[in-house]
């Protein structure tokens, strides 16, 4: 059982957290959550200023080498009625922040946590994902959207 | 900031959720969640009887093609000092669950939801993961784990 395509637009809009796959020099999977916006037809994701282990982050790394990313938002319940998934195939690309004012916005209005974090770091920079296909299922009605 | 090797043993033994993320027949990741257990060294996962969108799962078709896996788990938190998340990168298979007995009492101790929902579904599989290397990150030592 599919997603309706309006409960997709929603999570898509206002679904805090994903997680973001790219793809190693080796062609291995490399998994990180992420948060994100959407903004026009595209999500956007910060390279932003919380803390991390490295300078250059791996997801930079790989995607220049492979833009391929898949992307995955869903649900955990104790009640299995209740789950859901909703998975994002695209291209993604770092972007300049500043060529972006409305992803900026997006990102700052979908988390009040940036009037405290740094909203980007160094050269101010933007990780465009560009959807290519949507999927997605659901355990029941009772989906907990 | 990593995680203490206490917490990452405590999440691979009770965290209930993991996204897997499997590769797809032109390279491109496939993530979806998945509950798993620990039995021994590896993560077991149930081709279970949750209802599904197919009959062969895309992560069955994947592992015959290429072994390598991805795992995460992850907390989200609107409190960012308290995000963490723990990666587990390895190699899969699908094995009998009648070889794995252990696996499969792991799976019904964590997982009460099995006394309703059927723990395999036709021929009886897991999917063993066989962990190869972990790493993880946290914000702070706030996190919520």
């Amino acid at each position: 059982m599919q997603l309706e395509p309006e409960a997709i637009d929603a999570l898509l809009s206002r679904w805090p957290v994903a997680r973001l796959v790219t793809l190693g020099a080796d062609g291995s999977p490399a998994p990180v959550p992420i948060v994100f916006a959407r903004s026009g037809a595209a999500l956007f994701s910060p390279i932003d200023g919380k803390p991390k282990r490295g300078t250059e982050l791996a997801r930079e790394r790989n995607l220049r080498a492979d833009a391929r990313v898949a992307l995955l938002l869903d649900h955990y319940d104790d009640d299995w009625e209740r789950l859901w998934w909703l998975r994002v195939d695209g291209r993604a690309t770092l972007v300049p922040a500043s060529a972006h004012p409305q992803a900026l916005d997006a990102l700052r209005a979908k988390y009040p946590q940036y009037t405290r974090v740094p909203l980007t770091s160094g050269e101010p920079r933007l990780l465009r994902i560009e959807i290519e296909r949507v999927s997605s299922w659901r355990a029941s009605d009772r989906a907990g959207i």
